[in-house]
């Protein structure tokens, strides 16, 4: 059970994992920092203690840790409870949702073991976009897609922002940067019995519509937005598929055209 | 041609459109305000350019001015140069995009005539949220929707928000209000030959993957993220489909679900 604690001040130093959260050079949630992961807000905060990340401690206001009791009688941690203004300056911004809390970081899953359960796969390519990365993983877990690997070029998907963006999604579909060179290491997943399918506005690739990706193991290889998928990647890739677009736009945004993407190989979750 | 002049000083009135856009009661584009339609940075403003919303001018740093040179040409407006500073102490914030356009409203366009020439068209019921009206357009646009049509509880397209994160198409995908009851006003849509598709999580409604779509004419019914749409609505549906999701996982986002039945509904743009 966790056990709530009253503080008044905001230089309290058992609240420091929570200092400061917009100042870039100490910021507790980059590796190259403490490498905490942060879970703001009720729903997200629920999905960390949930996770399988080694929850440190809670930090809100009283009304939502009451929210959370019924999760924090589960948890053997420090659960501060505060005003939100003493957050506030703890934190170094206002935070409407009120309640807070840090985990340590994991060891990545095994990306064999990963593989070995999984029907569906998103291999992402130069997603530097935290934003981006978030939504990905939150359409991934509402459509089903059962893992995200990270190629070259993509942001940590632990960041502060990308946790709040996936709703906590982050936190529950299983994510492993592949190693070995790139795109070589595609081999790995068409070796686990994968088709790797590359999502790309290359107007000889198949329309999305007709290409009939339920019946096989998919992993889909998404690039940036913008930029898009790289020539190596583009020709490691088994087949190549194209979301036709309307005259004269600018692609979809990559997490929404993913999500398109994925309803067409999952069918839905 | 447009006639290119030098601003210096950010109280002069000449930019009096780009005044104080941060400033909720003196806001220029809200319909209790001046009403204007304001377009940021270079492809929004060549969009609102291109658009039948009568520009009034542009303001803008001289770097971004010139990209758009070829675009002033065809115009009859005044093009008012400055310097980042000068525009960040007229507008209220520093603009990183360098350059604003504004123009008037326009008309909304005639309902028969928008439905005669379109195959696909969404109706929005409550949807409140300025980014994600502004993203339903830009998905719109991407995969060849042919209009939006609003009923009850949608925001103003063209508030400033929304025309941003459109990328502009909320200038370019026609839209109008639906008059009328709601939802009877949905019985226009039947008359001019649509079905009328309900998109909703209800376990009972038919999977989008298989509900086959392309072969009819759709207007596609979006409720909000959040409540969905009213019962009033789902009963004034023809067909009701739904994106299964994955177990224990919010619903996407509005924006992201309707992109998925866009293309559901026209393979793409």
């Amino acid at each position: 059970m966790a056990i709530l604690t009253a503080v008044d001040d905001p230089d309290d130093p058992r609240i420091d994992d929570y200092r400061d959260l917009t100042t870039a050079d100490r910021r507790p949630d980059r590796p190259g920092g403490r490498g905490l992961v942060i879970a703001e807000g009720v729903v997200v905060v629920r999905r960390l203690l949930d996770s399988p990340y080694p929850v440190r401690s809670l930090l809100g206001v009283p009304r939502r840790l009451e929210e959370l009791s019924g999760d924090l009688a589960r948890l053997d941690v420090p659960a501060y409870a505060t005003d939100a203004d003493t957050m506030a300056r703890a934190v170094g911004f206002h935070l409407n949702r009120g309640v807070l809390a840090v985990a340590d970081r994991a060891a990545a899953p095994d990306l064999t073991g990963l593989l070995a359960g999984a029907r569906s796969v998103a291999v992402c390519e130069g997603v530097g976009d935290h934003e981006n990365l978030g939504s990905l993983f939150r359409n991934a877990a509402a459509l089903g897609v059962d893992a995200l690997l990270l190629g070259p070029g993509c942001s940590d998907p632990l960041y502060r922002r990308s946790v709040r963006v996936s709703m906590g999604h982050v936190l529950r579909v299983p994510f492993t940067r592949l190693a070995g060179g790139w795109p070589a290491s595609l081999d790995t997943l068409r070796d686990a019995g994968f088709s790797v399918v590359a999502l790309t506005p290359a107007p000889d690739a198949e329309p999305l519509a007709t290409a009939n990706l339920t019946g096989e193991k998919v992993a889909l290889l998404l690039g940036a937005e913008g930029p898009g998928l790289t020539d190596e990647a583009l020709a490691a890739a088994d087949r190549r598929v194209r979301i036709p677009m309307a005259g004269g736009v600018d692609s979809l945004n990559v997490a929404t055209a993913a999500a398109v993407a994925f309803h067409a190989v999952t069918g839905g979750g």
